[in-house]
Formats: structure tokens, sequence, C-alpha cells
């Protein structure tokens, strides 16, 4: 199996100022392209950090990405730091001049002296092009005179997300094609990932149930649990072995969990559940409205952030305030006084009411307290009815779902959504 | 400087399934307490690289903090690995078990042979307490017996977020304030951290206003600058110098930023813009609606994700769909056939409907295009207009903000957040 290693660079990183979210990206791209990430590492904007990290990862991968340290201020030092680890320098190029020129034809003031040390390229290494920012990318392939027995292909990006996932996506997936014979094939480099998600059981029961078949998995594919408000993903991964022989075996699993109870299974793919609603409703040219307390807008952002969700999603009204529930989606103010905003019969009225108000098939509504103020014995932080009306009937539910507000409405929020997946699906 | 490694143990991490989201959260935390953050290595379920990991982190760092493995099921070896690096056994421990009687007091079927495996806990090792799951956290001080020269403080925590947080924030503070010095304090082992957030000028252009002030900066005290959706955040960071002597350096570049142009600084300090948006609204007790489309309650979802956000948010429609922005918002229905939904005319009618609508001060308003498809030559993806509804006037503007569909949204809702700032400001 081919081994890649990702080096993020940035003091930003290890302050935790920002969340390195671009190496989950890159492994996963780096796996559909034959490549296992052996590593991730995040270094300081550290000359001697930089050339550790990248000379141990030589020793063990046969491709290294760097993300980061390409700027142009004078915290960003990547560029300088690999050209001494090259032995090469930096030369003024003028297509990139001619290419930041065009870039920011309309922005004058972008192109300044500073601006300028970005058309310097190193001198021995090749261009990978960002189309859509200014620092550009560099290839070394494996340096023969390295001191390194057997040396990496090495590749440094920028790490702004966009401008990384740009350049991955069509110069570096180009040279890995076409340029250097970087991808991997055959059968002995065949990485296969698949997911089975599952729901309403505790991870250890799953465990238990599916103990004899996990034990019996033939040398090459391995079994992951990964648990996450309230849905356990299993992921079965195949290394070296054909991506039929994982797929068998995941028959199998559907077969014993479907086998034991067929409301285990939510998705038999590693697709999120606001996809697989989104897909169910289009199927049927049915259509769907929230009306949101808790949850703050949480599930419509979850329905509509994928292409192509006008043709089911038409709106929300996050009735954050009693008032935006009383006069916008109709609900009894004699109930909100008595009973409550976080009860039965309000949930069920704000789900009618923005089904009634937006015309359509399904609604979601929600109404708890998801803290860290608000509650109280008989509700505590937590406290979440969930209501699904339908063309059919109207379902409302109560939920106790963690302590923590993030926590609360994202699982009220996944919560939600598996419930309506079930019910499209029955 | 005392130094601090992380190490994150996952299969989920190196195939791109699941962003490490714990590594930045952590580094903060020992960053307050005086730890600097050498580095972060991501690395698999897999023993080997376990111990290489910890053995190579032990030369470098005074602690180490793990985190992940540590599950009931097959997937998960830390323990194990763990309990062999540091030469010890597994033994039951009956304080772990009334403990999970008690969590999962309601849940008999959480309670089986599998999570009793979560009572076995390494014979030498002190038990950090996890009163918010079943996994507990292992702290090893350093080990004499060791063949490491200088051997680091580890402790082991489940990688789940918001167990490991808990953890953090009760047992591994209560260790470092009182259980084995492993807080640092005094002036050589101050981190002090200080972010100004600059808008309106590329990264370029201020690297060059404050070309002068940077490159006087005095040893010990650097800037890093962090560009991302239309903010620059610079960050002051002082590695054992007094707080103050950081604190003098903001105000000079500030007194430099303001000089050039007072509108240039959008806030002093490193909260979010919602955060900044909503201390206003709060401090002058008004309040706050959206009407979105192309964020699709972005906005909304920023500003009510902070505790306390009831006293200023009221509440949003998310009007994707036209009959949606025509019979609850009452935009005009002609406006939508003649000049469409992308339009000065609607984005206003958007913004003053939702704060008529719900009874509030201020209004945002957003209705773009966001790919990938919907574009034409006039209204290429990425166009955007918003509109803030204010008690005195209505405000619009379009903008062209890239062309993924997620970044157009994000750059939308924080264009949105910094005008109503600077609006509230004036």
């Amino acid at each position: 199996m081919k081994q890649a290693i990702i080096i993020t660079i940035g003091d930003e990183l290890l302050i935790g100022q920002v969340v390195d979210t671009n190496s989950a990206w890159m492994a996963q791209r780096l796996n559909e392209w034959g490549y296992e990430v052996f590593s991730v590492v995040s270094v300081h904007d550290n000359a001697e950090q930089i050339v550790s990290a990248l000379a141990e990862a030589e020793q063990r991968a046969d491709l290294v990405l760097l993300t980061g340290g390409l700027g142009p201020t004078k915290d960003d030092i990547t560029k300088h730091t690999l050209c001494r680890y090259f032995g090469t320098e930096l030369v003024y190029r003028q297509d990139i001049r001619e290419h930041l020129e065009q870039l920011y034809a309309n922005r004058p003031d972008v192109l300044n002296r500073l601006t300028d040390t970005q058309c310097l390229f190193p001198a021995n290494a090749t261009l990978l092009s960002n189309a859509v920012g200014s620092a550009q990318a560099m290839l070394w392939t494996p340096q023969p005179s390295s001191l390194i027995p057997h040396p990496s292909t090495v590749i440094s990006m920028p790490g702004v997300p966009y401008e990384m996932m740009w350049i991955m996506e069509h110069s570096v997936r180009e040279v890995m094609v076409n340029g250097y014979g970087l991808q991997v094939t055959g059968n002995e480099s065949t990485i296969t990932h698949r997911t089975i998600q599952v729901t309403g059981i505790p991870e250890s029961a799953l465990a238990i149930l599916i103990e004899d078949w996990e034990n019996a998995l033939p040398n090459g594919i391995h079994l992951a649990y990964l648990p996450k408000d309230g849905i356990i993903r299993l992921r079965l991964s195949g290394y070296g072995v054909p991506a039929e022989q994982v797929e068998s075996e995941r028959l199998k699993l559907l077969e014993i969990l479907n086998a034991h109870n067929p409301d285990l299974v939510v998705a038999t793919e590693d697709k999120p559940v606001e996809v697989l609603v989104g897909e169910c409703l289009k199927q049927r040219h049915q259509t769907i409205a929230t009306a949101e307390s808790c949850t703050g807008g949480k599930i419509a952002q979850q329905l509509n952030r994928h292409p192509g969700s006008s043709a089911f999603y038409f709106g929300s009204v996050v009735a954050y305030d009693n008032s935006v529930k009383q006069h916008v989606l109709g609900v009894s103010r004699h109930d909100l006084d008595t009973v409550g905003a976080v009860s039965e019969p309000v949930v069920r009225q704000m789900a009618e009411g923005v089904r009634l108000l937006l015309h359509t098939d399904y609604a979601i509504a929600t109404s708890g307290i998801a803290g860290p103020d608000g509650g109280t014995p008989d509700k505590p932080v937590g406290t979440v009815w969930i209501a699904i009306a339908t063309p059919d009937d109207t379902y409302a539910q109560c939920f106790q779902l963690g302590k923590l507000r993030e926590q609360i409405t994202d699982r009220a929020t996944l919560k939600a959504l598996i419930w309506l997946l079930k019910i499209l699906k029955k």
C-alpha cells in the first residue's frame, strides 16, 4: 500500500485559533487515488520544525503533502524553508505575474510589492497552478541527490481551504493521472470504505450482536465503530483486497442487522441523513418546511446546504420568540401561557402551522430547552419536543438530549431528520 | 516554555471521515495553563504507531495528551497499548462499575459484558474521572523507570468531543491546579494571544501599512495574519514576555490602523462577529430578525448559537421558495416576475417584510445564487444581494462572493454580520 503523510503548517493550528479541516478532505482524495494516509502532523511556522517533519515523513511516505505558510506576509516561511531543504533558490516567474494581473484585474490595490513576492518560485520545483488564489503550489519529484534512501514526492500548497481544494481537484489530480504516474492502481493498492448507519442500539450491544461475524472477517478487512449523536456508523475498510470482497461482507452485515431488527439500519451508505431525506422527497416530488425554536435554523441549514435542495425544500420559520410562534405559526396563546412553549400541543401546532403556511407536504418542528439557562425540574435543560406533520397525521415525541447547548441542538437536528427518514421509508 | 504534544488516535481521522476538532480546543486550554503546543500528530488505531508517536513525543514534551481509541469495541486499542508501553496490566475497578450503573440507570440495555470492559483500568495509572461517559481517562506521572531521559506526564482521554471537554474542564484542570503541579506559572511561561480583526483591505496592503511597526516588534512577540472570508485576524502572540508588553504593542497597532482608516478595525478582540453583534444589541435592548434565501438559515444559526441570544434574536423566515417570499414576507409578485428574486427591490422587501412581521428593530435579508446551478451571464453564481433594515432606513448592496456553494453562503453570512456591526457602531 502506498503511503502518504500530510503536514499542516501554521501557529494558528497549534494555539487552537483554527481547526484543521484540510487534512480530512485531503485524506478522502488520497484514498480515492490509492494512497493510505499514514499520519497527519501539524507544526508551527518554524523552519527547523518544518524541515524535521518533512525529513521524517520522507522516511516513511511515498507522497508528502504540505499545506500552509505560503502567504505574502512575514509569518509565512514555508517557501523559503523548502528552498533550503531542496538546495535551490527562488526565481522570478513572469507567468505567475501574468496570472496575478488577471486574477486582480478589478482590484489594483491588491497588486503591490508584497504580492509581487508571490511571483518568486523555487527554481527546481514544478509549478502546480492555483487559479483561485495568488500562492502557487510546488511539486518536487523524489530527489535522487537527497540523503534519504527512498525520497518522496513532495507537494506544497496554500492552507486556505478552497484554494487547496481547487489545486487538489485540478492541478494535483492532473499530475496524479498524467504527469508523474503518482496515481496508484491495481488490486493490491485498492482502498475501499463502506459504511452502514445504525440507530436505536447502544454501541456495546451492537458489538455483541455482530461479534461472530466481526471475528470471522478476512485479513485486510476491518470494522470501525463511529458513534455520534445517536447514529453509529459502522465502517468496513478493505486495504489491498478486491472491493467485491468488502461489498460481500457488507451484505452479510446488513443481513444480520435486518434479521435482528429491521429498524436498526437508517442508511446503507455514508451519506448524511439530510441527503437521504432529500433524495427520498425528490423522488416523490414532495416538499418540506421546518418550524424551529431550539434548533434555531439548524435543520433548515442541513436541508438546504446541498445543491439541488430547492426541488424539495421550501422554507422555514425560526420561531425563537413566543410572539413568532403565535403570530406567524398560529400557535394558541392559551397553550403557550398554560403548558408552555416546550410542550406537545405547541410543537404540534408549530409543525402543522408551518406546513399550512408554506404549503408543503411535510413539516418538522422543534421546541426545547438548549440551555444553559431556562431549565426547570419538570423540563430540565436538554428536553426537546419534536413534531413531524405529514399529509396523513402529525406525530410528536419528547427527548432528553444531553446537557450542552451545541450537543442538544445537534442531536435534536439529527433525531428529527432520522425520524422523518423512517416515516418516509414506511 | 513548557511544551505539550497532542496525539489524536483513530483511523477515521486518517481516511477523512471525521474532522479533528479536539486538538484546537485542547490547544486553547493548554495555552491558558502555560503550555505551548509543539505539535499535533494523528495516527491510526495501530499499536506500533501509537507507541512510536508517544515515545517520540516524550523526547520533546513535558506533557502528552492522547485522545481516542478508548471505546468498548474491538477497534479501540489505546488502553491495551498504553498498558504495554507503561509495563502494567488492567485491573477491574469497582468504582468505575458503580459510576456506569449510575450513568446508565435508565438504560439497562447499555450495561452488558462489553460495557463491563470499561471497568478495566491500568494498575499504575491515576484515574481522571469522566462523569458524562463510560471511558475513564488515565494519567501517568513521568515514569522514572522509563528509558527516556526526561519522560513526560501522559494523559489519555476518549475522543468523543464533549467527553474530552468535560474531562479537560474538570478532571485535568483539577490535577493541573492541585494534584501534580502541572500548571505552569511565572512570567517566563506566560503565553499571551491578542487579536485585532480587520476588514476592507487586502492582506498584502495591510502588511505594507504596518511593516515598520512589525519589524520593530520586540523579541518574544510575533504577528500572524489569518485571512478568512473577508476578515483578516491579526494575532499578536507573546511567549515568555509579560502580557502588558503584548497589550502595549496591540495598542500601537490599533493606533496605526485607526489613523489610516477608522473603518478598518471591526473588532479589537478575538470574538466571533455574531457575538459582537449580540453584545451591541443586548446593550441597547434592541432586537433582530432575518429573512434568508441563499444563506438558508445560516445567519439565524450564527445569531442564536450562543447562550443568551433570546434577549435580542426573535426569529427568521428562511424564504427559499419564491412563494414564501411573496406570501409570508409580502414581496411583490411583480418584482419577483420582472427583476427576479436576486435583486435589490426583492432583498429590500424581504428585510422590511420580516422586520414588520416579527416586530424587531433590525432585520437582515439575503438573496443570491449559491450554485452550482442557476447562474446567468448577468447574475453569475456567487452574486448575493444583502439588505439591512433599521429603524431609520433600509440599505442594500450587491456582492460577488466566489464560486463554491459553501464559500458563498459562509461569506454572505459574514458580510451581512460585519455590515450590521458597522451600522450598529455608527
